[in-house]
């Protein structure tokens, strides 16, 4: 089994919901898109990201945890500078984002703060200053 | 905010259980291994899998959703057959992995089954003969 992640798939209980989060709020594009169902957004050459109607998700996968306090996963979506951490944090809070914990240094010497999706779902913003931030930074041009 | 997903990381209840069950098992290596606390794992040219241990990443994001269920998130590993969807899930209940769903035909034309980490992060292996599902296959070669 190679190492390779080729989608990220969370359950969404309002896809209408989800779908003005990122794709009117954060500008995004559906690359896949089945109202009701599923909206299928490309995050990497080969990655995509699938937010699917939680009742589908919880017939095919299992029944879900369910209850108070954060789901067991973060996204990070990093950065080149500590600026465009606060400036991403914006956006997503501009976006309707409904938790933004804003950026702070963290004691590994980088700087990241978090927004929540619709569903509570935590996206890491996040400027790493070591070889593996440099890693997971798209070439330039 | 571009269109990117750098690292998906999952807390981990008892992290020599996942280092066993990866490494060890799944036979992937570490990029970043920090004892007791965080191994990254790489899993795309610009992507990271950091399993990171429960309390650190409770202490940080949150308090973490709990109980009975599945973790609300799956992450997909595509192949180009039916028959390496078969041969990865053998090689996860090989590497131990808690719980397989057998693979099975669905009703959108591929074929796919799941299997389970130690804290219950379902994997879907996955055979997709649509676009997409070209789209997340690394290039031959």
């Amino acid at each position: 089994m190679d190492q390779r992640i080729s989608f990220v798939t969370l359950p969404v209980a309002d896809l209408p919901a989800t779908r003005r989060f990122y794709l009117t709020g954060l500008g995004w594009e559906a690359h896949v898109e089945v109202p009701g169902e599923v909206l299928m957004i490309r995050t990497g050459q080969h990655l995509v990201l699938s937010l699917w109607d939680r009742a589908a998700f919880s017939r095919e996968v299992g029944e879900l945890q369910s209850g108070p306090g954060v789901p067991p996963l973060t996204l990070a979506h990093n950065v080149a500078t500590p600026a465009e951490v606060d400036e991403v944090l914006a956006t997503a809070r501009g976006a309707g984002a409904s938790v933004v914990q804003p950026g702070e240094h963290r004691d590994w010497g980088g700087y990241t703060g978090y927004f929540a999706d619709p569903d509570g779902f935590r996206w890491e913003v996040a400027w790493n200053p070591g070889e593996i931030g440099r890693l997971v930074l798209p070439e330039e041009g």
